[in-house]
């Protein structure tokens, strides 16, 4: 294995969703929805299989897909981008992540992140050559400390990679939050991955996407997918939304990375980012009754449940139960319990850091959920 | 743009089918077929999505999938490989290569690569910091120059990236060649990347998997895809077989470019790969049609035409009708002719070498092949 990867084990997240299988725990660990996507959506993708819509796409993507994204961004943010020159369609935000860190950080470029992080983040960075720095959110809120941040941009700084809503905490980052990252990356040049798959699960508040912010646009690539707004987490269709000179980038690197995305996936993109407001309305209630349950259910087992104000996650501290760390908790929970978690040590540089919080997944159904307390409640 | 990618502009295949679209031009540029994948790969998909195979496929591979992969080249080659540890599904053979060289190739690695070469081959060794070193394959048969070949490969070789049946030659790699190439190899202890998207499409001489010459499957990574055997090239499923201390490599780099691949996609592979034999017996016929077509005619409009004994694909010198180059030419044929082909100087990394030569494909229906030709005949 090349030297970029070798301190990287298997993600976290197929570690656990196999062993979870071998014992036949329930699966609150991998995030993915344990019920189908909109018939419409899946409709679009037939008729599009049909209609032999099956050779190659243009390369940065089907040119009905990148202008959709860019009206669904309009409708989100207010901002207006070009779909030809600022919209790239990538196979899920994993590759617009990868896409972006290959295509825009050079070997030795400083770059800020925020632990814990998701998996790909460090990795990718890795593999890019990139320095590191990385600021802690801690317990309970996960608030960005933000006299941390400022003493860690400088003009020595390339790049900020952020995440809200916060993956594996919940977090959203605030208005205040943004505006000092904002004032920080206008000060010194700094460009933000931002990856947003979350934002249309925010139930306390309001999803801010930070290049609506003034002087962010030019230097913010805004990440997002089908995904988790849609339900269909393995039809694996992303995008990068950025400024010509970035997008430059990430499009090259793209090009040579995987080239063009499934063509009749992207047409029923289509259709999915058409939706009427309604549908994620209702997704949102969806979820905040999904959230309820799991919370309430969390807590009579005797957890301190963490706020998660978006995302289909929340983060609890294990500690009332007695274990070593988190993985030795995940193990056990997972063979003597029979319920998945996803340990989050693996998301800090330095894994202390997280040893005793673990996240839940609540895109399951009610009764998956449920079923998943009462064994926690019977056996922990 | 990183640095990584400084040297490299949008892939050729966009921008001459870009233009072609924007001159109405009869497109023998880009490798795509302008006819459909058959009815059952496609029934197989829409069944999947109805089925609910919507969320996340494994990341290195559905089960099924991994099955299925094996079971082909078990067939192809005769070789038993074990699908849960020697094989990964990629989004099409591009990222297969992606993968195989981010995960396994170190910066100042040397790699050996035949020019021409497919564009994404020397990007990809870029982006990981490889020094390449180049044997050029020249008309009118482009054979291996053995002697330049032994003089280039030494213990200081980390890597052989080759292609056959190959593109955009057409020329196939003979048993003597290979023969070399892997006792170099094992002398040298050089591991081999092995693009052979197109075996199923070798008209004159059967294809050899240099993964199944004695020594060599535990230094290989053979890499394939759905694209060129299935006519469903918009579909982005790939692969990369490799012994199990490879295969690592490819999948840590895999999980964070991707992670994993379209499950449905995947569902409908699976039929794809059970293809009785008739199927690729048919194809072959279809495509010796359809290539005799082409050939002929471009000898009639006065081409000096070179053998193709594989891909879809065929190099013509372009001398006779007196243009500078071959960017020259294809910008005329395009936008005075109607016709698309692709330059073949990209592929070089002395593009003075591909000056003389471009390449036609013939993955479309006889008609369009027909209209192409009378068009060139009428105004070359
Ligand atoms: C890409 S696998 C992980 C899915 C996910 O977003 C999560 O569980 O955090
Ligand atoms: C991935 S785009 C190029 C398609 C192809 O294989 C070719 O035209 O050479």
């Amino acid at each position: 294995v090349a030297k970029r990867l070798e301190k990287f084990k298997t993600t976290i997240f197929t570690q656990m969703s196999i062993l979870g299988n071998k014992h036949g725990a329930i699966n609150l660990g991998q995030g993915f929805p344990n019920f189908d996507g909109p018939d419409f959506i899946k409709e679009a993708a037939i008729q599009a299989i049909k209609d032999g819509k099956n050779q190659y796409a243009r390369a940065y993507g089907s040119p009905d897909l990148n202008s959709a994204v860019a009206s669904r961004f309009h409708q989100d943010t207010g901002l207006v981008v070009d779909p030809e020159r600022e919209v790239t369609i990538t196979c899920g935000c994993t590759e617009a992540i990868a896409a972006s860190v290959l295509g825009l950080i050079n070997p030795g470029d400083e770059v800020i992140l925020f632990a814990p992080f998701y998996d790909s983040y460090e990795a990718m960075l890795s593999m890019a050559g990139a320095k590191v720095k990385c600021i802690t959110l801690r317990p309970p809120d996960f608030a960005i400390p933000l006299d941390e941040l400022r003493a860690a941009v400088s003009s020595e700084t390339r790049a900020i990679l952020m995440n809200t809503p916060h993956n594996p905490t919940g977090k959203m980052f605030t208005r205040e939050e943004l505006e000092v990252i904002a004032s920080l990356c206008v000060e010194n040049d700094v460009i933000v991955f931002s990856d947003e798959v979350y934002d249309k699960l925010s139930f306390e508040m309001e999803h801010i996407c930070i290049a609506s912010l003034p002087g962010m646009f030019e230097r913010t690539v805004t990440m997002n997918s089908l995904g988790k707004t849609f339900s269909l987490t393995g039809w694996k269709i992303g995008w990068a939304i950025a400024p010509p000179h970035l997008t430059w980038g990430i499009r090259q690197a793209h090009s040579y990375l995987t080239f063009s995305i499934s063509t009749p996936m992207q047409a029923a993109s289509v259709a999915a980012l058409g939706a009427p407001e309604s549908y994620f309305t209702e997704l949102k209630r969806d979820y905040s009754e999904k959230k309820e349950i799991l919370v309430k259910g969390l807590k009579e087992v005797g957890f301190e449940v963490f706020p998660s104000s978006g995302t289909y996650f929340v983060v609890v501290d294990h500690t009332p139960f007695g274990f070593e760390n988190d993985v030795a908790f995940c193990e056990y929970l997972i063979k003597e319990v029979g319920v998945v978690a996803i340990p989050t040590s693996v998301f800090y540089l330095n894994p202390e850091e997280g040893k005793n919080l673990v996240r839940f997944a609540f895109c399951k159904d009610e009764e998956t959920l449920r079923g998943a307390v009462e064994r926690m409640k019977l056996k922990l």
